[in-house]
């Protein structure tokens, strides 16, 4: 195949070809396609397409026909017998992923319902767990764009102000959390006062990327009232380099949990948009969760059809995150604060260490791979902590 | 003074001069500054500049040594007895203006002490008016950057979700509400994980816009628990075409209200950074609300150190919003929400008609000006209600 061997596990088959931005040593970012060990160069392959970009903005900006004749040529250029040039294929460790789009509004959502359980048990002790309009529309507020970064830019702790015995002090967070999310990353954009609706998938989503929320629990827990996270959250937002397309994903496609009540008209939505991926998060190398994200309360065409059911516009290089994917059993709980409780129940690694939060040093990294149809893979979003 | 006279009462002198995006019929946008009732086009007077840019982004990215410099440039352009060529003159009459910078993240706060507790009130009856951080930081959140649109822009009624009857139900909303607010806009970028203080308001703020961040509160008042407004919000902010830089607002600078508590060291500034400006709200022509700005708790000085106090980088075109200005009397508030009481208290227009919330055809604009130092102007943000 064209000279590249795609060893069997790879994430990145013939049926994956995600994209992203790469550099080689002096050389600016510019569009790749992995495909097993190696980058297919499109600026080289397809000189005439928006791929000498040091961003996937254009070409996600070209809309789902584009994106088709593209995906198209590169199983074609990758399935001819004669090897490609060595311009052509450059091997994934001699390269360095950047950020693969830039970010216009990052959004995050709330849709998991054990999440929501969980989080409401520990940040609101004795009220409700899950507020009432929580089944009734995928609740989600706005992040910061600007500190999205890319897979294994270090994250620095941040400090903030938080209660201690009942006193506002600054420094430091002492509670340091990840959040295992799957992040939908908008092609074509929509315009201001036309509501996109829930068919509006297959027009406007290019694909997804792992993402993992960063937050930290202390500074959010003293600020969040009444407007939301802010800077328990906006300190950095990681996400994996390559973006998975949806084309590659109609195999995982699954119906959603069932939901109940039934949500108003507008969020009602005939195709299934569940997605069967298995997620795996790791801390310097022990897995510690396993969250399933096929059990997702809200799927990414109820999260399409409310966030523009106000008239709202999208641009090329909207975010919408899932918010963090938890699973009802203890294992597969998308964050810290919920695998440890709060640190009441601190979390063994393999080194016979045990975390109640993030340490300074620690690294997390998250991936996922598909549980129905082709093997998909997502690679990592991974990140370590600084002090 | 090259051949323009500016008319006494125009809040356009050679004490303001600020700095905006304009086109012509048939040309590109380009940067300009308004002078009485003309515009300055920059790209003819210093061809050498970053002004042929169809927004401000290049030259408030140029820091505050450019910005300096551009601005004794065009007050010596202007000066010169001889008259500027026909080129260089452009009547406001014949421009339009458009964004004059491309937003990057878009922070709401909720500074003003009078704002937050009659919101408490109105939003959570019975609770406590003011929640327990308020006094302690500048409570914020992030809103959506690619909504924020240019004054003159039709806003679209919203629909959304909101509860009837103690039912979620979906349709136009029924309490679109306006918030008058000043906006501060970012120049100079800062790097991650570097905190700016509360001394960085020279380095990094490069004017200031009047901004109506639109409100529809029956979809809020549904949504916003736990994680902040969302849709209730998200459909449309409006700003003012002309970015008044901060050189120009020098004489306005006052001391901020006393804060008790005694804020954290963090948020302690040497500098005044209170502004003494008088907003003015009309709908449909009949003036509703004076609220004054320099009233507000937490200035733009804390606003900066809190944003970036957990290393959150600044992007050039971030907008920071007060929140909506009210003052403590009646007709200093400056919401619908706040002025009619939720609507129990109908607000008189000059017309006879009276008002709970915005009908569709009315048009609401926010006029500013200082009220020390010389007069300095800001223009209007304007929008008319379309069904």
């Amino acid at each position: 195949m064209a000279g590249v061997a795609v060893p069997a596990d790879s994430d990145f088959t013939l049926d994956n070809l995600p994209y992203g931005i790469f550099q080689t040593p002096g050389g600016n970012g510019r569009v790749g396609v992995a495909i097993g060990e190696h980058i297919l160069d499109l600026s080289v392959v397809i000189p005439d397409g928006p791929f000498g970009a040091s961003s996937l903005n254009p070409f996600m900006a070209a809309g789902p026909a584009v994106w088709a004749a593209t995906r198209a040529r590169v199983v074609e250029l990758l399935r001819t017998p004669d090897p490609l040039s060595s311009a052509a294929l450059v091997r994934q460790a001699n390269a360095t992923m950047v950020m693969p789009f830039e970010v216009a509004d990052y959004v995050d959502f709330y849709s998991s319902l054990e999440h929501a359980t969980n989080l409401g048990r520990l940040f609101r002790p004795g009220g409700e767990a899950l507020l009432p309009n929580w089944r009734h529309l995928p609740v989600g507020y706005h992040g910061r764009a600007g500190t999205v970064v890319v897979s294994g830019t270090p994250i620095r702790r941040p400090s903030g102000q938080r209660l201690q015995d009942g006193v506002p002090v600054f420094g430091p967070s002492t509670r340091l959390d990840f959040e295992a999310e799957v992040g939908f990353v908008i092609g074509t954009p929509s315009p201001l006062g036309q509501p996109v609706g829930s068919g509006g998938v297959p027009e406007h989503v290019f694909g997804v990327v792992l993402v993992n929320d960063w937050s930290a629990r202390d500074i959010q827990a003293w600020e969040y009232q009444p407007l939301g996270p802010f800077l328990g959250k906006s300190f950095a937002t990681s996400i994996s380099p390559w973006v998975v397309p949806m084309a590659a994903l109609e195999g995982a496609r699954v119906a959603p949990p069932a939901q109940d009540p039934e949500p108003l008209e507008y969020l009602r939505c005939k195709e299934n948009w569940g997605l069967d991926l298995s997620l795996e998060v790791s801390i310097n190398g022990t897995v510690v969760s396993r969250p399933p994200f096929a059990g997702v309360y809200w799927t990414i065409a109820q999260q399409l059809a409310h966030l523009t059911s106000n008239g709202a516009s999208l641009r090329t290089g909207d975010l919408l995150a899932s918010g963090t994917v938890s699973g009802p059993e203890r294992d597969q709980r998308g964050s810290m604060i919920e695998l440890t409780w709060n640190a009441a129940e601190p979390l063994p690694l393999d080194d016979g260490s045990t975390r109640g939060f993030l340490e300074d040093g620690d690294e997390v990294s998250i991936a996922a791979v598909t549980r129905s149809g082709p093997r998909i893979g997502f690679g990592r979003v991974a990140g370590a902590v600084r002090p």
